[in-house]
């Protein structure tokens, strides 16, 4: 990057010359109008989620490059889709921004979301640039489903097997590297490259979608549901059992954990990052247990069935190595944002 | 309102509890899923619209009740719908709040898109909030539209007519009047009370939608090119110019003004409030002359042809009750938002 780009700063260049400049990255139909016009397939409904994501709130730049927020903005939008068994058409972007921010942070954020849609064959559609205090990014996404296939928190029943695509507790454990390097000093370069890549380039499971489909296509009547484990996995079971009125047992020792964590946190460390720690991406499916087998099978790569849904509105965790009790979990031991 | 509820800040409801309260703004249908499903109508395209809008920059406490913010914030990106040809199928609402702000003002803003859209038979159909230093609001509002009647900026052609589809002036002058009350002792009640409403209460043209169609439904070969006039009516004629490769004549006396403009402004101030004010939410429209002519016939109520699209890219404001040369119009001559 040349000293000229790096130190030109928003307020320099005014908010249509930014806009323009930040077109590069749309596709170039698109561009022009008060709104952008999408194509989606006949037959396939439309879906839509947004997430607002604040400097210092949801994002640092201690911890974050500008490639990665971008990344991890465009992800965690993304894999809302992926929850709901729908495949991108497209995001649009709305950028709150101080005066003081260089443009290229603004260009490498964007370089940054455009690496994670390309990935997943999609594109920013559409969005609008402002000042603001305080650097907010706002993504709304689109994806598009058949409606017989869209996965929802409230479709688990009694007996369904509970899913997860894969490890648990990887992305929190990446930030705990970033923020406290002291801790890295038990983790070879591997582990700690792994660890840390999971929570900068989280990888929305849109990829286990084709698999599921292919697996239940013989057994149309079936209704998955699920959400993902951007929130903790604690939360996306909790919040799947509350909205279709069921409870559930996990098995602890099937909750599947990066292989560092063996030897470098506590088993209580461990499942508090796995349960609580949030951002992983993954995706938490529940459906009967004969195809579940197949699907974990299949996946493999951390993928594991750890529990199962059960009548009632409890949501227990056993451990059958112990003879402690079982553990009720609650929402109020995750992450709650504003009482913090 | 109740004292209690007045007085209750963010910061004791939590995300959670707070993202639950404002369900009762959206339909049942959609709630508690990671992303909303929309219903479209075959063979119509999909058009989406962004606006990110920022406390202390976009709206005030001072002139702004959380009502009309709520109002403004909806018509804004519904008036982005109508400047498309676009029907609305719903928005989704991004909320950055401190925690420090009252859940009535939150409640209050809701109220005020809620009852802005339930007048254009749309609604909320998803969204987020978070903690942020500075309230910001995000909208994301989706539309629907036949392919062929989309209107595009870049679709104007030499010897169309210029369409306005209402008065121009008025918002801003409304907006004056909140900010220097000395302003308004030369207007009547009825005056001030008109200007007032159309800064807070913007009405967003899809009601003229249906007729614009009629009129052209047996000419389905004719492209309407147009925006809406958000950003000031001078601003929307020379994007319109620069996206379809022509230039315009504007005739200053067609331009439409509020009828107190004659006695309370000059003729400099109340042109300059015409063009550069924003926030009018009209569509300026570029058609045939004919259909144009029945249009702004069965419009009434301010509708004008205001000037031609020609051969050039030079737009000029020509004025027929004067000697002096045309002036011509650029973008620098309007809002620059950074760098003001």
């Amino acid at each position: 990057m040349n000293s000229e780009l790096s130190s030109l700063k928003v307020q320099d260049l005014g908010e249509q010359n930014l806009l323009q400049r930040l077109q590069r990255f749309c596709p170039v139909e698109i561009i022009g109008d008060d709104a952008a016009v999408l194509v989606t397939e006949p037959g396939q409904s439309l879906v839509v989620t947004t997430d607002i994501l604040v400097d210092g709130v949801h994002f640092s730049h201690i911890t974050t490059s500008p490639e990665d927020a971008g990344w991890r903005a465009a992800a965690a939008n993304l894999s809302d889709l992926a929850a709901m068994g729908a495949t991108p058409v497209g995001i649009t972007v709305g950028l709150g921004l101080p005066g003081e921010v260089s443009v290229s942070w603004v260009e490498r954020l964007y370089q940054g979301m455009t690496e994670c849609l390309q990935r997943y064959h999609t594109s920013i559609v559409g969005g609008d640039v402002v000042r603001s205090p305080v650097t907010t990014l706002a993504i709304t996404a689109f994806g598009q489903v058949v409606p017989n296939k869209i996965i929802r928190r409230s479709a688990a029943v009694v007996g369904d097997a509970i899913v997860v695509t894969g490890v648990h507790g990887a992305a929190h454990a990446g930030l705990q590297l970033l923020l406290h390097p002291e801790l890295r000093q038990n983790l070879n370069d591997a582990e700690k490259t792994a660890l840390i890549k999971a929570h900068q380039r989280p990888q929305p499971r849109l990829d286990v979608l084709p698999l599921l489909w292919k697996i239940l296509s013989s057994q149309s009547s079936i209704l998955v549901a699920g959400m993902d484990s951007s929130d903790g996995l604690a939360d996306a079971v909790l919040q799947i059992c509350r909205a279709s009125g069921v409870g559930a047992v996990l098995e602890h020792r099937q909750i599947p954990l990066p292989k560092a964590f063996n030897h470098w946190l506590t088993q209580e460390q461990a499942l508090k990052y796995a349960l609580y720690g949030g951002e992983d991406f993954e995706l938490v499916l529940c459906l009967p247990k004969e195809p579940a087998d197949t699907f974990v099978q299949q996946l493999g790569q951390g993928a594991a069935i750890i529990g199962n849904i059960t009548a009632g509105s409890k949501v227990l965790l056993h451990d059958q190595q112990q003879k402690s009790p079982d553990q009720v979990l609650s929402l109020s031991q995750g992450f709650q944002h504003f009482s913090q």
